[in-house]
């Protein structure tokens, strides 16, 4: 879209390193002109290239009409409004912050402790990230990020920071393990371009392969920071959506129990309540630092996106909730293995196989046989996203009529090797699509002057659950009631 | 305080161009140590640095408890919890936009109206700012600030965009009038030093004189901006707190009917809830500009500090009511005026003049007589805030156990010059404090591990009405009564 005026724009603003321009936003475009509609537009486009979970608001909801007084809007809470109307210390509430930390903890099962004066706000994760970047990095400096990698990474961490994602190759023959050979070979890479490496970038779970990173993994993620005195920052706004074993480790219980020398200047968290919770339009993102300076550096350059104090308020109570978040957690992740054997056994009917996860609102799906295209290093049938742009995704929209993300919008390389999958992941990577419904970090949105439905689309009940979580699914019929879409 | 690890840390990050070591920082800090207690400690620091109006949230949650449909978390709006707390189209809800910017047209007094599709969010007025910043200007490039200004602008346009703010020197002899000659000047200045002027940003009204800006000077800027090809925005936080004559005037009135000619691509409105409202705590931020290609690249930025849906839906319902507002913004103008002039006479008693205002939370106070120390170019009892840094502030702590901003951290100019003042304007200016209560954009806190409570203090009561909105101020009992503290 040309507009007038665009010379009187800054660079950053003028130019494409938004990223709404890769392939990733494609997809968004397509569901935009042509919606899916069960009675009017069954040929349409279902948006399902973003993780939005809205498995389980139905108990969030319950929650809140049972709980007034976590409203300052109520009879019940309303003597809280001009004391939190009012609030704007960037600190945030200490009840919020305190409910936050106990809540990180819970979420990952009472195996790491998070101190509530660490708890910084941000505007959701996407204003985590870009904070992180600003504190941690000069403009030109780098971070490793393992690929695939979340698209958006590349407007959170670069756009306005001015600083460098570079990939850490991963491949298929391995399920995208990230080995220390390719880190170190991203690292010389780098430094051998004349590159300063400031960090390591990882999400755990994976977005977007809705697998998760392994205790050794991470070791020696927090080994390889404290000897090359580079930064590990570690996203795990899924933390709470690993839905069956292998178990979750988060780095903060590795550095914890396993590397407790590693140099914790060096290591940060990210955390959100956009996935687990389902709650991306309150806007709340965390980092959690174990530097003192990067926390107080951070808390600073949160006044530009700090979380509504009526939200902070609100999720105070209901996270301090103990009892209830046990419940909400153990009931989401039942929904949510619930839906995940739902798409990709539907998906198998259809020739369609998926790389194995236990996490996140993702299926890493094989659409090589359905490609027209041959990559370069490909044989028949093969395709790596990055090399044949839009394909991948052409097959997603116009075979299935939905919209997911090609896998070279996530940076992965290509994936046919000689090396064959292993048996339990069904073929190479090409495409990944959420598996529960739409609505993503990257709000991208219509034009000026459209309407605000880009990012929505219906969700569909969840049915039988795999054998990994049955039994403790069982626990209460009133929470394994399937959710109300 | 020094951090272990910050060596580790980007240039932004370790060094001090936050801005919170200047000496509008300081009173903050003051009254962090030694805060004011009516029954513990009648010594300790009253902060009045900062410009929190609460003077009519009881208006506001007196609406919220009459109207439960307007919050997701009442038996009566919860069905569209699950459709708001999933919501993050960084468009915004639609009814929200619409709501802002009918809002925006009713506080000017229906003389502008305003697009819903130019009603970009952000958090706060601190996050629209540094967006504009962003998109308006490389760094190193500057925009024109006539002084004294916010200082906290040196953090929100400056520090993470890297642009400068170069000052337009304006003086007290003529009540800190923004001349074209003053503004020409600076634009020279600053071309002879190389330095490409990209903008000119001012705080209509004038934050911290607590004055507008008249109809010709906007005009005038307008002009100069069309001429030379560079933004202007205005920052018109407060322009529903103009509580005496002369009548307010907005740049978006001025455009339409006085220089309808003009480039409005450069012209651009900062807005917020903070002030007008009382409602810093939501973090409601807008940025509304005529420029498209600025509503693009401003509405991608927005992902890093959105509104949380949960507050746009609330604020949708509410400032749609039109006759609730329309009754709002007349009675918070008659307690704003009665707090003004209860403030003013006080200081009036004890011998301290200010700067005629009529806007805002603030008075420009004049301790000349109370300093000791002289400026270079002051004669006996003068002082240039910026020349003796902490001076006018010990004088506001010490003497009068306040925590006010000195003059010199707005960047205020020596104002002793052999020109007399006019009759109509008490002194010179040295510092200014607020006539509300506590909490600014620039949320200062306790450092890590300490309380909350830093940018909060008590307000009181609201007393006699000056006679210029006396009779309007009388219409309804309900409505005039002093608000409850």
């Amino acid at each position: 879209m040309a507009y007038q005026g665009i010379d009187l724009l800054s660079t950053k603003a003028a130019g494409d390193d938004h990223g709404e321009n890769s392939s990733y936003f494609d997809g968004w475009k397509a569901y935009d002109t042509n919606p899916f509609d069960l009675r009017h537009n069954r040929g349409g486009v279902i948006q399902m290239g973003l993780a939005e979970n809205q498995l389980s608001l139905d108990l969030i909801e319950e929650w809140s009409k049972n709980h007034p007084e976590a409203s300052i809007c109520t009879p019940e809470g309303v003597s809280q409004f001009k004391r939190i109307a009012n609030f704007q210390d960037y600190h945030g509430l200490p009840e919020f912050r305190k409910a936050m930390a106990q809540f990180m903890g819970q979420v990952r099962g009472g195996k790491a402790t998070f101190d509530p004066d660490r708890v910084v706000m941000s505007g959701g994760a996407t204003g985590a990230q870009e904070t992180l970047a600003f504190c941690l990095a000069n403009p030109g400096e780098a971070f490793l990020v393992p690929t695939p990698y979340y698209p958006a990474f590349d407007r959170d961490c670069c756009w306005r920071s001015g600083i460098k994602l570079l990939p850490i190759e991963c491949h298929s023959f391995n399920d995208f393990r990230l080995t220390k050979e390719a880190l170190v070979s991203a690292y010389d890479g780098a430094r051998r371009q004349g590159i300063s490496v400031k960090g390591i970038l990882i999400t755990n779970p994976s977005n977007p392969l809705g697998t998760i990173t392994d205790r050794d993994t991470l070791a020696m993620l927090a080994t390889f920071a404290t000897e090359h005195r580079v930064h590990l920052v570690c996203d795990e706004i899924y933390a709470g959506s690993v839905f069956a074993t292998p178990e979750y480790v988060s780095i903060a219980e590795v550095i914890e129990r396993d590397v407790p020398w590693c140099n914790r200047d060096l290591i940060h968290v990210v955390y959100s309540l956009s996935k687990d919770f389902g709650l991306p339009g309150f806007r709340v993102g965390i980092i959690y630092s174990y530097n003192d300076a990067v926390v107080a550096a951070a808390r600073r350059m949160s006044s530009f996106g700090l979380v509504s104090s009526q939200t902070q308020y609100f999720l105070a109570r209901m996270l301090s909730d103990e009892e209830f978040i046990g419940r909400f957690l153990q009931e989401s992740k039942c929904r949510l293995v619930a839906r995940h054997e739902r798409f990709t056994s539907g998906l198998r009917e259809v020739g369609i196989g998926c790389l194995r996860g236990n996490a996140g609102l993702f299926s890493w799906m094989d659409l090589r046989r359905m490609l027209r295209e041959k990559t370069a290093r490909g044989g028949a049938g093969a395709v790596a996203g990055d090399r044949t742009p839009g394909e991948a995704e052409r097959v997603a929209r116009e075979r299935r009529s939905t919209a997911a993300s090609p896998g070279g919008s996530a940076s992965a390389t290509p994936t046919w090797t000689t090396r064959p999958w292993r048996s339990r992941s069904a073929g190479s990577t090409t495409s990944c699509a959420s598996t529960s419904s739409a609505g993503s970090r990257p709000s991208a949105g219509p034009p000026i002057g459209s309407s605000a439905s880009a990012c929505r689309t219906t969700t569909t009940s969840a049915q039988p659950i795999s054998p990994v979580h049955w039994r403790s699914c069982r626990r209460s019929p009133r929470w394994f009631a399937p959710p109300a879409d």
